[in-house]
């Protein structure tokens, strides 16, 4: 399945929520994920997630997708992330 | 076609991209946006952010999907972003 997976978490947190993202899907973008998972996967990454996460301040959303046979993905601007870049 | 939008933009432009934005999509996450979109609508939506962004530093993603059929969307966390609460 492919996913993308945003978050929206706490300054205190955020660097936790990229290090947990970035051993299961490619960085894109500021807090934006994406690539290929297993169901248990996926399971075993929203896990970790949640145990460090605020559930009544961060946000994580993930989209999950069967098939990339309807999907088109374009950049426009500034294209892959420099990975050193820091974000926190 | 139903689009997934994520933007990184300069703390100068982020509230631009936001304006723009909100009148194609729906706003889910701190800079994500989904929703349903022409081809057509998509392109002014795209044309417009070119206007505003600077492309040496800002980044936009979209994903784009002929078919919602091979699509799950989960959120886990806090639920959907309170529109008044500012991001910039």
């Amino acid at each position: 399945m492919f996913v993308i997976l945003v978050y929206d978490a706490g300054a205190k947190r955020v660097q936790k929520f990229h290090k947990i993202c970035r051993k299961y899907l490619n960085w894109v973008q500021l807090s934006v994920f994406e690539g290929e998972l297993t169901e248990v996967q996926l399971e075993r990454l929203l896990a970790e997630l949640r145990e460090v996460m605020n559930s009544e301040e961060d946000s994580v959303i993930v989209y999950g997708f069967r098939t990339r046979r309807y999907f088109v993905r374009r950049v426009i601007g500034r294209k892959k992330d420099d990975p050193d870049r820091r974000f926190w």
